[in-house]
């Protein structure tokens, strides 16, 4: 008698979820430092000290009625206006205020530009390995999830298997770079060879939209550089969420930029603006959209995920493991030592070390390991690591 | 090659949306003072001030990755165990905090609920006048929006005209007291016959959910009662959302809280979690699912409503205007003295009254006037309602 897709969904918690569960169990058993827990992106790192003080001066210095009050459903226009100009002077865009729609997070760009962009049937193109709710938004919108694989160890587009999956169907590729849960950074080459075949594409077919999910835009290491995609192609459209670069994740505060060069620019905006509408958004939380202008620019402290990251994949290497070279993101894409990697992480579980089989991202023989934690956690969970790998040798 | 609904639905701005925009403009050439808006729904009154002292005090003594951390997709298990029980102290139920899913406002939980409810085909039965969202959230989630009368004058439930539009593919009635634009309050014994008449067609059909959406619960005068539903039937589910009795509604905060006595209880929270999951809602803001539990029982300064109140509907009354007895809400419901409402505001706007028709609530005839405005803008708009009457005398 209810909607049955919605119910399993809400039944079958994600593995990613399960296992942390299974975590906080665990830490109750045999104590909090016993257990190295490794499931979730949950940035580790406090937002900057200056969000806290901004959101008590915004408090202090803003009327009441204002801030607390709806702001348009796109955002309040000075936000939007704000945003436009940042994304514009970091990246030599042409964007204003109606490029700009401000949500609730990451999560919300995404179903509300599916929810602009798709008709039932539409197809959705996606790397792998890739962020597990991508199939679930996708779907929730009416549209086909179409995953291919990405370069075998670097994890970096795989050109020649997009193009196979293009159909004259496809409406969108949805690409996430840092990716979760690869780490890795789609360089300025491939992300112009994509847009070459999408374009040629989309002059054959019927037009595609390049969707890049950049919630860890900000969250790169060794000067790794993010290509802007509204540099290379017109019909793009940016998701951003402010969660990883300032530390946010539950307040929910992001947004949908769409490339003023897109030829059906307005149509886009106003599908977003009824997509938005009809999913039950009403607007961005107002305190968080007056705070993004005030913290522009300013990003947690990601070398404290560096050193993590170092720490961790050199010790893995010496141990034996075969670990992606991440650019950015918190994230370890590791090689399983046997080709079943659930086999692999409920191996690990044994050690307490709680890790994520690739195969819920669609890449099957890795795991996932989460090392926005901390520091302290890495060198406990060592010895453990150390364990596990004497059982394959 | 957009979802053409989605597109249709950001183009055609909602009617109060569009006379909003025009007052914005009107303002800004005879200014601000010459024009009378009462076409919002935007609380005018500031929040208490324990509200922002509250945030600064809770950024101040919660440490950052947790307090802007993600909560558990239904909320923070002290936040929801914390409803639960505020709800059960007011209102006799036996709710725990599985019964309690927070939301980013009342329009979330709507169309959270509707997608945990709805199969494609299935129908809502709503009473009129209603809020216009109702339709678009029911149709987003694949329902059928069925509208009955209410009756006239008072807008109370009119029962035979609910039993009327039962049918075996009605799936929930959604009831909405106080009342968004009328200002009924509906009151015990119109609850308990509505309750009466869908237990009987549960009994021979399939079973049917009550779904009562009260942002204004807290907004009532004249110590008018609301009942509280799950007291009455047990397939009830109550979507309720801070934005009013706080004047938060720009921050998007609320809640679903679903009957500890439906039959079928679990099934809908799962339901309802993978609605959520679905829809792109992750978590409700972190901040604010802190801050309504520091601020439990707290409501903004309605005394202001009521005079607003008061004043414009004796006023209106003297000039000859028909006038609904609001018990609740921040809207006086008044009969259109000449029978196409459109007209009526149209003629309203040339004496600058900004008021919104009936026929956008599903109920001809009638304007819609929203009085959360300052005191003095309904001290400055008589003498423009008086002009206006004396054109229809």
């Amino acid at each position: 008698m209810f909607n049955q897709k919605n119910v399993a969904l809400g039944e079958t918690r994600s593995s990613i979820r399960e296992l942390f569960e299974y975590g906080r169990k665990r830490k109750a058993e045999i104590g909090e430092d016993n257990v190295f827990d490794f499931s979730l992106g949950n940035p580790s790192v406090p937002a900057p000290k200056e969000v806290n003080e901004c959101i008590k001066e915004i408090v202090d210095n803003t009327d009441p009625v204002l801030l607390h009050g709806y702001t348009s459903a796109q955002g309040d226009f000075s936000v939007r206006d704000f945003v436009a100009k940042s994304i514009n002077r970091r990246f030599g865009t042409g964007l204003d205020a109606d490029c700009v729609y401000m949500t609730c997070g990451a999560a919300a760009s995404l179903t509300i530009t599916l929810g602009a962009l798709l008709t039932p049937g539409d197809e959705v193109v996606v790397p792998a390995p890739y962020f597990p709710e991508y199939k679930i938004f996708t779907e929730s919108s009416g549209g086909m999830f179409v995953s291919v694989q990405t370069i075998e160890g670097t994890f970096g587009l795989d050109l020649s298997a997009i193009e196979k999956a293009l159909t004259p169907k496809t409406r969108a590729v949805l690409i996430n770079s840092p990716n979760n849960p690869s780490g890795a950074v789609y360089d300025e080459k491939s992300i112009k060879d994509l847009c070459a075949l999408l374009k040629a594409h989309s002059e054959k077919f019927s037009p595609v939209y390049l969707i890049s999910d950049e919630p860890y835009r900000e969250v790169v290491y060794d000067g790794a550089e993010v290509p802007y995609i509204m540099n290379h192609y017109d019909r793009s459209i940016v998701c951003y969420s402010y969660s990883k670069c300032l530390s946010l994740p539950g307040e929910r505060i992001g947004y949908i930029a769409v490339n003023s060069e897109a030829e059906e620019k307005g149509k886009l905006y106003a599908g977003i603006c009824g997509a938005g509408r009809a999913l039950g958004f009403v607007c961005a939380p107002s305190l968080f959209q007056r705070l993004i202008v005030k913290t522009d620019g300013l990003v947690s402290d990601i070398s404290i995920y560096k050193a993590n990251r170092d720490r961790l994949s050199s010790r893995l290497t010496e141990l034996g493991f075969e670990v992606a070279r991440a650019g950015g993101a918190f994230y370890l894409f590791v090689k399983s030592p046997e080709p079943d990697a659930k086999k692999f992480a409920e191996r690990a579980k044994s050690h307490e070390i709680l890790i994520v089989p690739g195969d819920d991202f669609g890449k099957e023989g890795y795991v996932r390991i989460s090392y926005c934690v901390s520091p302290e956690m890495i060198e406990r969970s060592l010895p453990a690591f150390e364990s596990l790998a004497k059982e394959y040798r």
